[in-house]
């Protein structure tokens, strides 16, 4: 972690420019206020553009064409991403292949990759395949015939169901269960008789999964995350569902049985939403929505049931006014009572 | 999964009526759209029925009665159902027995039924009790003293936690935790000072729990979930409750503690319930909403707070206009103050 | 559990006093209206002071000055409290310490203190430092470089990722995930680009975690849990929070990232909070609600949007009449323009 680097160095790393000194070195990140002089520092958001004038970092990260104050920067069109992608630089070290270690317990006729590492107590089951450089972390459990990618890593405790499949850098937290049987049961009368859950989960490449999130396996066929999905902890995704690809889903999200989500969409934290609907492309929901119905997309929504989220703030608006609404109706009714009278009496 | 069964057989099996070619024989089921000559689908909602009479499947297992566009039907009372039943037959293999697995870690005075299968990596502590033909998967940890019943499925890294009881014929999904201590906190001014939680939990038969799904112990006695109840993922049931038989709770759904929940009753997905009330028997409470006090029986609810549900569908609709709604009370007062101004005139 | 106490060693115990026999002999706790004469019960809401004359208990923890109609009693300021520390006193026997049992797995470099318990199943990184008395059940995975506090048990399935802290007389129950990565991504265009998440999660004292919560770690520096806060079940944590001492967070809350919550506040169940906001000491949150910014001190609320609790109260119930005041503006506007139709004529 203390390895240092030239500002040119990690302009060519990032595809920048320097204005200033491209030989000063700096060794890490740190924030605008209490960097050092041998730390980068970053202006993502230009409110803060002033505090450039005062902050000790030795370089700075910003946009093209942002005032300097003199110091030293690397002009880059998306600073907050070069800020991230130096963090990995510096921060970030590549996992060294452990092999199978001691008490995991591997199947049989287990394919395994090159450079793999699977830690004690990890239970890898019969017929898997495991890419290259998988890491499988301490009590993660991996079923029969599961099949996964390369650079993929499973984080202890994470439970992979039967005969899922999971693509290359893709990233499951602990304890997050993919491929449990879907909530489907045909009613006999009286009680409820278990369907079989005989599909699958499939999550393609470079999907993220929080920790402790469920994903249910379909019941014939496929329950797909696609390509660059990313899903945050405590989220419930049914059977059947498909989520589109780059598609950000937040914490405690529930998502019934075969909805089907677009790409790019964002549902944020504790959004609930109905089956059998489709959310369309680009979609923004507001927390804690509900959404009963179809969404069309480019649009934000909000509310319970959601509604377009401006039409939704002005509701919201005058619900938190409602008794004064209430009451001019009274006195308009009391009004109308006495003009009507007066005019009676006319 | 290559069996292939006469239209008569699974006839006989569904207690159904077979009419067309009794000597017919299918393989599996398919859907109505997708089917070829080897399976058998099934028309569950009318809706689909035109759809019969393009099916490529070898059978339609419909209700009594339905148009059948000369295809082979069974008829049967529940098709729905029977498609279910016909999954399990045909997709469905009994669980081989495996027995105590190398590195399956079993405690002292464990009593252990027959044909079981614990498999690598699964705890069972001391002086528990399983029934025949229990699965118990890897990484499941079974504290001490629990008892388990016959065909009963636990799997991977799901916990249940000291002296609680589990019937026959119960699945609990990975990840689960059944008996974690109730959250109670006696304030002793400034802090809090923690109940001990000496109850359990009881899961009669035929009890499915979903993943990662956490029921609590009782403080002093029993949370009880009765039988045929089914629980989806990530649901919260707090200390002291009782949930009723054949009862649906999907996911997300949380009961404060000590809540009774009636018989046959859904709570759909994220709805949140307190503690300290009474469910009634058949009820059906919407999506997300909030349910503050005791609901009577028979009736469905929604909303947060919950109101019925007829009555919260026509506030809900009211809400989505409320701006209109205000602004023609401000055009009412406009008017008022005109006719006042107009009458004191005259 | 089958000692007995004299009323005279649990007054002292309690710093109570004895009204009646100091002699009289208990062995258990039961409530008011199921006791037996070898158990003391409890009087802790006086809506209930009328069964003190019926109950069959043989003796009762009071409030000082209530009526005992000649029971014996144990006047305490707190008999909630009392009642919560008797249990502990006849229920809870301390854990006997058991050292590293067969089949635990631990790294090296790991430090344990005395009396600690380690059992079958569980992991304990590289470099673990675990304090005295620790208890570590079947299955909790424990990454490298994490420091654990006196007395403290982490339950089964549960999982503390790398480095985090955790003070003394902490509980974690099964399946919690403390220090996942927190949920941060720089949109790079079209995808996202994952932040390394390199801070860390703390846990003070007395902090208790429910089953299959969730706490993320920090990007760069620490998600803080302070001293004797209570967290429940299937609770989100984002990366970067601050929760407040002696806080209680009710089943299934959202917490977003970077937000910092006071002390002695409550969040009941489902509440979810945005990021980046202050919530002040002393408050409370009702059931399901949304904070989307920050909350003054010392006040309650609710709704989403949360507001004042006692507007939000008046509001909910004109929401549940809405219809009528619509039907009650159509009927203003009618007779308005019958007013206006009249003066018209005149």
């Amino acid at each position: 972690m203390q390895q240092t680097k030239t500002l040119k160095e990690l302009a060519e790393y990032l595809g920048g420019t320097v204005q200033g000194d491209e030989a000063c070195r700096v060794n890490g990140l740190a924030p605008l206020e209490s960097a050092a002089g041998d730390k980068i520092t970053f202006l993502a958001n230009p409110k803060y553009a002033s505090k450039v004038a005062e902050t000790g970092a030795g370089a700075v990260l910003m946009s093209p064409g942002g005032e300097a104050y003199g110091r030293n920067v690397i002009e880059v069109g998306n600073p907050y991403l070069a800020f991230a992608k130096l963090l990995t630089l510096f921060y970030v070290q590549p996992h060294a292949p452990r092999g199978v270690m001691p008490e995991a317990c591997i199947g049989i006729g287990v394919l395994l990759g090159e450079d793999i590492s699977i830690y004690p107590g990890a239970i890898v089951g019969d017929h898997v395949t495991l890419g290259d450089r998988c890491v499988i972390h301490s009590g993660a459990v991996i079923y029969a015939g599961v099949t996964i990618g390369d650079d993929t890593i499973v984080h202890a405790n994470a439970v992979i169901r039967e005969r899922c499949r999971i693509g290359n850098r893709c990233v499951i937290q602990p304890g997050a269960v993919i491929g449990s049987d879907g909530f489907g049961y045909a009613p006999d009368g009286s009680s409820y008789y278990p369907i079989p859950q005989i599909g699958i989960v499939v999550l393609e490449d470079d999907v993220e999964i929080g920790a402790n999130t469920c994903i249910d396996r379909a019941a014939l066929e496929v329950t797909l995350i696609k390509r660059g999905t990313k899903v945050d902890n405590l989220v419930q995704i049914a059977h059947n569902c498909q989520i589109g690809e780059d598609t950000m889903l937040c914490s405690q999200v529930g998502i019934s049985g075969s909805a089907r989500v677009g790409n790019h969409v964002t549902l944020t934290g504790q959004v609930g939403v109905a089956g059998h609907l489709t959310i369309g492309d680009n979609v923004m929901v507001g927390a804690k929505s509900g959404v009963p119905s179809s969404l069309e997309p480019n649009a934000g929504y909000s509310g319970i049931p959601a509604l377009p989220h401006k039409q939704w703030l002005k509701s919201m608006a005058v619900v938190a006014n409602l008794p004064d609404l209430k009451k001019s109706v009274t006195a308009l009714e009391k009004k109308i009572a006495e003009l009507e009278s007066k005019l009676a009496k006319e």
